[in-house]
């Protein structure tokens, strides 16, 4: 019975993005821990550009100067 | 000070059981370790069904199927 | 399928207690949302009073001077 | 590579507050912990007021009555 | 840079179950969303089963009564 | 009522520097958003080494290989 958080920032992931993490990221349980799928919850966080920061500056900045990885 | 955070599938929760939410979960933390309401924190976060996903599957496509429980 | 995180101070919460506060929980969402016990889940968190900040101290600190509520 | 989780309700804070936010988490990080701050991820989370609860009632109903601290 | 939470419960993990976590959650960020792995943050939390409830019940008793699935 | 939650590796934090994380972070909710200290929660979680991943590696992994930063 895992619970899986996924945080990442709000930048276009579509559903079907979405549906395939959570597939896989529910295998990923299935396969190391032998989990039951129908007790694995993956609920996944999106984080407007603003409110993430990552050294010293919102990525929201990063992103209009092309500086910080995906 | 408990901090208790609830977190649910975003699908209709009227105010009214929000208040009753708070009031449950407040009430409980009295009842059980004798805690202070006025620094009990109780946060609901209401997740998208295309966001949670249980047994593969995204929430949104199980309850199209009727599908999973509530 | 709600997931209730209860985080308080690690303070000598007994096993019953915590049954209690999972029945507890696991009612409140049932009451309230009409939700799958099945698919509920109860987490508890214990934190450290060393780890816990409240008005700037830690709670350790609080607790040898009598100043912070339960 | 701490990741600080910063929790507030939503009245109106500013981009600007936000990164200021940021800024100072991060610092703080740096100067206690000698952290990167490459690797040090700041998210913050807005949560409604009909969300947030605080001595079994909504912060909202509180404003309203102008009965809770900010 | 996403953030993947793995909450499991406490049954025993061996470190190379959680490398592989680790690998495969991070693995899923760049299959899926093309993430940069160097910021690509996991972090497993390990819950006692005392502290997991499902159902309304501990795992713990679950356990001794092979009433609840991993 | 900010409630800040800061993450990090378990690596020798001293009583002393978990206080001055607390002072520092609630320093910052009055300083930018002029928040009440008194319902300001830190709250601090070490995490194992083993169980924090960083670019597909566990950051024990990663130490002994002297490769990822603090």
């Amino acid at each position: 019975m895992p619970i899986i958080n996924i945080k990442i920032t709000k930048e276009g992931v579509t559903p079907a993005q979405k549906q395939a993490l959570i597939k896989g990221a529910t295998q990923l349980m299935v396969d190391v821990l032998d989990k039951a799928p129908q007790v694995t919850f993956v609920v996944i966080e999106e984080v407007e550009t603003d409110d993430w920061g990552i050294g010293f500056d919102q990525v929201s900045m990063l992103r209009q100067q092309n500086l910080s990885p995906k």
